[in-house]
């Protein structure tokens, strides 16, 4: 039996992960700032790594809010936006986690294409135009989408900030992998964009940084919808991780964060790459567009290759894919989602063919 | 300005936290296992202590979910078991935050008076029988309850465990003082007697063990509610926290939680007994039991004491104290919350007459 190799888990492997950098954190964490660490704090979170992450986005603090991982600020900020019946805008395909809880509310989810430099902007222009959708949020992911991999260019990131203003809805910039860029030139946010500081709000991570495990995430947006979240947020659990969220602090400002994330991106070029390589290769007849950072990569396969089956048949021949069809609002895809972060390049070299054999066994 | 002494909060002070303790158990979190203290994981939590947890209560472990801290966990609970309309027993007075938590859900809240030796189930039996209230949740804090310190005896844990049985609620056991006992025997908890397992949700934390920025609580319960929370869990934040929760399994399985448990309790024994003492000489007139553990000592005053007019008074003496009134849900109370926790007995000696002095200016 052979052991199967994951290209599903958008997750790093262990060998990519800090461990001593966090063990380091965590000791200072205990020494410098004990009180800070142990007490419950209150809902915005762990105070000296608010003020880092405010001096980082250049707001004020008011409009930072630190949570159990970012997909818990998602959470809030889906409880406080998006009521049964609310219109969003998603893009096509979005990550599948943000699809069911933004079903799970009832709202009413409008999936719009993604093009290799984002969001197919045009469209949604007349979407909103023709008036038939009228939508108060709008999920983005802008660098290294998941699951294609995609960034949004400069110029979609402006438009989409005047179709907000236009027509008024918030944009929801879920901004996870802004970190791991490893080939080209960093995009600004749409936060940092957005001169009003009214039409944004953004989320972000320590997960790819740091480690998953550490689960601290966090939210910037409009100050009085902040004060809202927190307010929820302190009735659901008083505060998020103090001892997690000093770790990760002691971790940003001793300057491991750099070094850490550096590693880390240096990691996922040469595995990107040897994927892209790989897939050139055993694969000619699919389609891809090897991302600049992150972890994913999308494979579109022929109209005749159903993603389920393939999922399916990878499995069976020792690797585990993500059916397109997860990301889709719809449901119909002919393209899966490879991660590239779980394995090492090594492991790309046995699982391609093994991707390969999936798919000829298809016809 | 004289600097405020808070009897407010319902944390520990620093000196009684063990944070050396702490660190050295995140230290071996990271030696002993560093992937799954980094990783993901599953909503279930770390396993490791998902485990030790249901050794404690000799449960299968599908029977227990790690949540990040205990108002996650009730939080969760709410979500699955309070809709608008719901009908709920509390206990009266009970902790603020818990009928918050239901007023928020559309909950339909029935407060049932609390005794010196815990809910009067006399009382509940009648509602019950006159069928006005068919609730589907009782919330009962067993052990030094919070506001009023009292502990809920053996017979009526028995009772209203056949109360449950009769009439097909379940009772929440609300446990997460527990481990604070400095007096007296332990009680079986209501989990333990319940033979069949359907009848009690059980919560507890970490907060007042090991300390409150860890943000580690638990819930047990029958498997199936705990597979659906699971479930909701899995959606709001993929998984709790791994690096706390394995520091708090290193912290557990070392040894160090009974050292710590004992120190904290010795704590809390001196501290309470120098309160009792005080308030028996500064304020004659008022009426209390010392509880045999936990951090709260519910102060009864005389009928003519607006409790919400002497806690505005005592803010102005120096001395913070919490309103009656917060723990109750029709909001009236004669009473306020006084926490020994969060001072030293130098302190309490400072904050008495303060507070008789706050009182005498009522007059």
């Amino acid at each position: 039996m052979t052991k199967t190799i994951s290209l599903a888990r958008g997750a790093p492997s262990l060998d990519i992960i800090d461990v001593e950098g966090l063990r380091d954190a965590a000791a200072r964490a205990f020494a410098n700032d004990p009180a800070g660490a142990t007490a419950y704090g209150t809902a915005v979170g762990y105070l000296p790594l608010r003020r880092l992450i405010a001096g980082w986005h250049g707001v004020d603090e008011s409009r930072v809010l630190i949570t159990n991982g970012s997909m818990q600020a998602d959470a809030f900020l889906f409880d406080d936006r998006a009521q049964p019946g609310t219109q969003v805008i998603v893009e096509r395909p979005t990550y599948d986690r943000t699809l069911l809880a933004l079903r799970q509310r009832g709202a009413d989810v409008h999936a719009v294409a993604l093009e290799e430099d984002g969001i197919d902007t045009a469209a949604l222009e007349d979407l909103l135009t023709a008036g038939e959708v009228k939508p108060k949020l709008a999920h983005i992911i802008p660098n290294f989408q998941n699951p294609a991999g995609y960034t949004l260019s400069l110029a979609k990131r402006r438009r989409l900030l005047e179709l907000a203003r236009e027509h008024d809805f918030l944009i929801f910039e879920d901004d996870p992998y802004v970190a791991l860029r490893f080939r080209g030139e960093s995009l600004p946010t749409m936060l940092s964009l957005d001169e009003g500081g009214e039409h944004v709000v953004y989320a972000s991570s320590f997960s790819k940084t740091l480690c998953p495990g550490i689960r601290v995430g966090y939210l910037v947006g409009p100050a009085e919808l902040i004060a809202r979240i927190t307010k929820n947020a302190t009735s659901t659990y008083i505060s998020p991780g103090m001892v997690s969220a000093a770790i990760t602090y002691e971790f940003c400002s001793s300057g491991a964060l750099e070094r850490s994330s550096a590693r880390v991106r240096d990691a996922l070029a040469e595995r990107c790459g040897r994927l892209a390589q790989r897939l050139a290769e055993a694969l000619p007849q699919a389609r891809f567009t090897a991302p600049d950072g992150g972890y994913f990569l999308w494979l579109g396969l022929g109209e005749d290759v159903d993603s389920t089956r393939l999922t399916a048949a990878a499995a069976e021949h020792g690797v585990a894919v993500v059916d397109g069809e997860d990301f889709m609002a719809d449901g119909h895809s002919h393209a899966i989602r490879l991660s590239f972060a779980p394995v090492t390049a090594a492991e790309i070299d046995e699982a391609v063919p093994r991707l390969a054999a999936a798919l000829a066994s298809l016809r």
